[in-house]
């Protein structure tokens, strides 16, 4: 047995059973009988009440459940069903709060001295008996008296790693597996730009803006006990991690335009993996020596290599397992049978997250990358059943754990008991994030702009701006550590600006969506603007054009590298789609790229799957510091490569063929879906 | 936090981890840094060891998934893939045992006495700092030198209440969910009794020769401790427990005898929960006074009053579940959102557990019956895609448990700390099993005979016989007690019995089927013996014969009543099938008959749900006491009734016409289905 925490209270249903005392129970009249069944019941008590908090949970998320599906029947949109989760917590926090009785008899602490550093396991004796104690933690030393509390309170708080490893892996690991890749990677520089350096900038703003606050704080005597800059710093990241559940539900449900919310998942999806490891890192960052708010260069570098080795570390675990699991479907044929498929393929990604822990990396970044190469591969090879399983079965899990945590969230504010309002902290922090939002957006969509075929307008920003609530993954950094003063004000400030986000603008999406007058009603598959300009630049790109291509590819090479060498590939590696071996790898390897190559290949080379044509359609974000203004103006590339595409269908059968290929089934796409309704409010080119 | 043992090292991942050593981490450069630093280290080491404990059991069902693959690809029957995870866990288990260092640094025993009884929680005092304990359970003298283990051999090592409360409950929750109604009722009579008296009877039975075998160790000088008669009697309880899913398996891919499947299905489900429930009460039979071996008639009557409370108790709280559901689901339109719908499936699902455990009772008996609710009322409100989903999403969830538990039994045969293996004990006890097998299956079967109109052969007996495989339950109930000698020598040798009947049972399967000459490749939608006897006898039920129903319903009428209530009232009210009630209730209460008829009733009033025709075709196995011997004689019961349902389909709009209808729709079937290549190697009538 694991010598740890009790972390699984979510699921554990049976904690505080204690067998031993039911052990001679069976049969033997001992003298002890009376005592053994005084704790027997005990016990049982304490397995009751887990069942009981945990009856509490399942009731609010059934009944989040069918208020949701009243308010989506009624197609009420100014509340998402994780603002109601929240909602519901929040009442039940209250009654639990204040109506139930706030000390309970047992429970009671025992002290007794001990000279070494603690142990792992402790053997008590009892009147001749010995049980066997497990650590649980440190309480401080002016707490110790708060530890008898209320029960029931109690039984409803969980461990904080509970969040960390049990629920968020499923959410992120959905985000991942269920990214729409076309648009993803379409808008991937963006993307990168906005979650690392938005987060970093974001991060460091609202860590700075804090310790100005934290200083103002304690000149006023507001502040009664420590916080340090690294404190603020931890906030900072903390608070950086987006989560925009509920403008993209909406956004789903309205059909808002895709490469806007491309840009707002994929940026959410990717800052929480960068906010979590900033946080490790800024933990990390120890200054040496006595002076620990100097900076200290040393602990700076370290920090980072921290932060770049556990990022990188996490990447490299999940896209290695993500590619097992595609190298195993493909190469047995294991989509025989559904069931093994679909449990391999879950107890793979589940490994995933394990492998990262066991080797010191982050799990939940693991478990991201691991999704998306799951999507990108593993999903081609899957059987049809298999597919729809996987999805089905992730989003399942997401949906409970996403509301689970929300109404968690709303239970927290009245059932923690460590609570610290500060107005000034809190109001410093609104402010703070504010500014951390607009100094991430703004500026880097006008770097970005400058890149950009495709600009982001200006009510695409104020609407990135706008989306910047906070959730869950905020929730679960700022929960893992409330042992000091500081991060308790942290956690509580945190809270409230959860509540605030997820409520005024997750109800304010749609009006914001009118007002900034951002198209819905948008085909996913379709192509963004539908406007004649941005297909004649892909056309462009046609092996003919190979002058206008050689300026492109000097900013956007590594990106094509990338392309070319997945299709040509680890395409035809690790799943049963793309050209096959024999034709892309030398010759002299013929042997080995027959081996590889699936012979589905052969059939499907002429049909290429849909799967295949989400990958890339566009490569207008990718030219992030393409300078040549005349080509990316907005149209004027001109018409003289609008027909070179034709010809070059046939000369080449390479991965610049099938991008073109790829291409060409957008524009068949877009003339057979354009019928469908679209209220083109703005041309947003 | 719950105050509990660490329960889910299955899934807690990051047990082990103290955050507590990491709070004043952040910038504080305190005293005790170094200190806590170590602390952080050794919690680390944990946590990885957690990871690396859950890696290998991920690793070995990615293994066993890989092999259960291969053995299907190649038809390869003589190896389960429950006897496969044994074996490879096996494996696992020698590396683990012989492979690692036997002792580690940490987890030192500290000892300090007390005078009370234990509390539940504890705190210690270590050079200044506070820490908190939580009670893992009571350690038995003579073993305190042992607590220092091989510190991976205890990681992997789970608490034996994971076993009850998260791997058992979907594994049940799947066998009642998937549970093939129409041969499960048609047999409901011979399930019921072989679940019921024959556990009892196997019970009883395997406990008086365990007792005789017990005696006979102590007078050979065997036994170093205890072993009361009430131990010997939950072994019998325990192991009465059975688990055909080796054979189940087989019989699946083969399409051997539907009915025999129903049988040998039904009773090993049902039997389970009857073994539990009876564990329980034999734990719960503690004559007073100072001779415990005495008979106590009013601690006897006592477990029977706990084993009836307990288990009548569970089937209320999962049928009222179930039905809460089934109306929840039926009265909203919840069908247009299928992820909302499975989440509240799921929820639903899930809180009968945890309801029937914080009431006292059983949740795994709860999660059964549940189960079985679900599928017979709510699987009909769902919607197409939540059919599909709820029945892959249990699937998985139970394919995964199932493997699980089978590989974590070959694991513990090596990893397991405290084994006592008795050749003697063990000898008797096989023998034991056999004869109480025996003792159940051939008597029970010659009785059920006597009113059996459909007997079940001889051929069949011995293959129930046969099945009598113990596996996930018989383990999860061995395990969740072994602190004392009697219990842990219950335990080997129950691990002992799982291995031998899982592999020799379940690898001699098919011989035994063919040398039994049981019929394969039939269509389970099939009725089963395609002759004409059953179908004439069945006709005889329409309500023109009503004089030979009368003395049929002599026996049948308890069923009958059941059946007619369940489809006149109970179908249409929680579910869109079955008549509207405006027809089935009295006049005076048409306005509350008109509000709980769904609309679709009417347009469905006259093509009947296929699955409501799966509910009962033959009530055959109902007239388990019918004494009319020329009526039940094979095909003696003439043709004279042949005729009569034609015209009785018109003249009666109640449960006997939908009963009769049902049949016609059977009927139907087997003229529609009968091309199908069937092998009737024998007549079994």
């Amino acid at each position: 047995m694991a010598t740890a925490r009790p972390l699984l209270p979510l699921l554990l249903l049976a904690a505080g059973r204690l067998r031993a005392a039911e052990r001679s129970g069976g049969g033997g009249g001992s003298s002890s009988a009376m005592e053994e069944l005084a704790t027997e019941k005990e016990a049982e008590e304490s397995h009751r009440q887990d069942s009981v908090s945990l009856l509490t949970f399942i009731l609010l998320l059934t009944l989040t459940i069918l208020t949701i599906w009243l308010f989506k029947h009624r197609r009420v949109r100014f509340l998402h069903e994780t603002g109601l989760a929240m909602i519901y917590g929040l009442i039940v926090g209250v009654i639990l709060r204040y109506g139930t009785p706030s000390t309970s008899g047992h429970d009671k602490p025992f002290s007794c001295s001990q000279e070494d550093r603690p142990f792992t396991t402790l053997l008590v004796n009892v009147s001749g008996k010995f049980f066997e104690y497990t650590l649980k933690g440190e309480i401080s030393p002016g707490k110790i008296h708060n530890v008898e509390q209320n029960d029931m309170l109690r039984k409803v708080t969980f461990d904080p790693e509970v969040f960390f490893n049990i629920l968020l892996p499923p959410i992120i690991f959905h985000a991942g597996y269920s990214l729409k890749k076309r648009h993803f990677f379409r808008n991937l520089g963006s993307i990168l730009a906005y979650a690392f350096l938005g987060t970093a900038v974001s991060c460091f703003i609202i860590g700075n803006l804090m310790y100005g606050v934290v200083k103002l704080m304690k000149l006023v005597g507001q502040l009664s006990d420590k916080f340090y800059y690294t404190d603020c710093l931890l906030f900072g990241a903390i608070i950086s991690a987006t989560d925009p559940v509920t403008v993209l539900a909406i956004f789903n449900e309205l059909h808002a335009d895709v490469d806007l919310y491309a840009l707002l998942f994929g940026e959410s999806v990717l800052n929480d993996a960068v906010a979590i490891v900033l946080s490790s890192s800024i933990v990390a960052y120890q200054p040496t020596g006595e002076n620990t708010h100097a900076f200290d260069a040393a602990a700076f570098f370290k920090s980072v290599g921290v932060f770049l080795g556990i990022f990188s570390g996490s990447f490299m675990m999940g896209a290695v397992t993500g590619v097992v699991t595609a190298l195993v479907t493909k190469f047995t044929k294991l989509h025989c049978f559904p069931l093994l498929e679909t449990a391999l393929f879950f107890l793979m990604s589940w490994s995933t997250f394990l492998l990262a822990e066991a080797c010191g990396f982050t799990g939940v970044v693991a478990v991201l990358f691991c999704g998306i190469t799951q999507a990108h591969y593993t999903y081609n090879n899957l059987s049809v059943e298999s597919r729809s399983r996987t999805k089905q079965l992730f989003e399942v899990l997401h949906f409970l754990a996403e509301n689970f945590i929300f109404s968690y969230m709303g239970l927290a504010l009245f059932t923690f008991q460590k609570h610290i309002f500060s107005p000034v902290f809190i109001i410093g922090a609104f402010i703070a994030i504010f500014l951390g939002r607009a100094a991430h957006i703004y500026p880097l969509s006008f770097l970005l702009n400058l890149g950009r075929r495709h600009k982001i307008s200006w009510n695409f920003q104020h609407m990135m701006m706008f989306s910047g609530l906070r959730g869950a993954m905020a929730f679960a950094l700022a929960i893992r550590d409330t042992a000091t003063y500081s991060h308790q004000m942290m956690f509580s400030t945190t809270l409230l600006i959860v509540f605030f986000t997820v409520w005024i603008v997750g109800g304010g999406t749609t009006p914001m969506l009118s007002w900034l007058n951002i198209r819905v009603g948008v085909d996913p598959d379709q192509d963004p603007p539908p406007t004649n300009d941005s297909f004649q630049v892909l056309q462009g790109d046609g092996p003919d054009s190979e002058r206008r291509n050689r300026t492109k590819q000097e900013s956007a090479w590594l990106f094509r590298l990338w392309y070319s060498f997945d299709h040509n590939y680890l395409k035809p590696i690790l799943t049963h789609s793309g050209p096959p071996l024999t034709t892309t790898l030398p010759s002299w390897c013929g042997l080995v790229a027959h081996c590889l190559t699936s012979p589905q290949v052969y059939d499907n080379q002429e049909q290429l799957r849909e799967e295949d044509s989400d990958f890339i359609l566009n490569d207008g974000d990718l030219t992030v510091t393409y300078g040549d203004t005349t080509i990316t103006a907005n149209g004027s590339s001109g018409p003289h490569t609008a027909t070179t595409s034709l010809d070059g269908r046939r000369t080449k059968s390479s991965s610049e063929e099938a991008l073109e290929r790829d291409l060409g089934a957008a524009d068949h796409e877009v003339t057979t879906r354009g019928t469908r309704l679209v209220f083109p409010l703005e041309d947003n080119a």
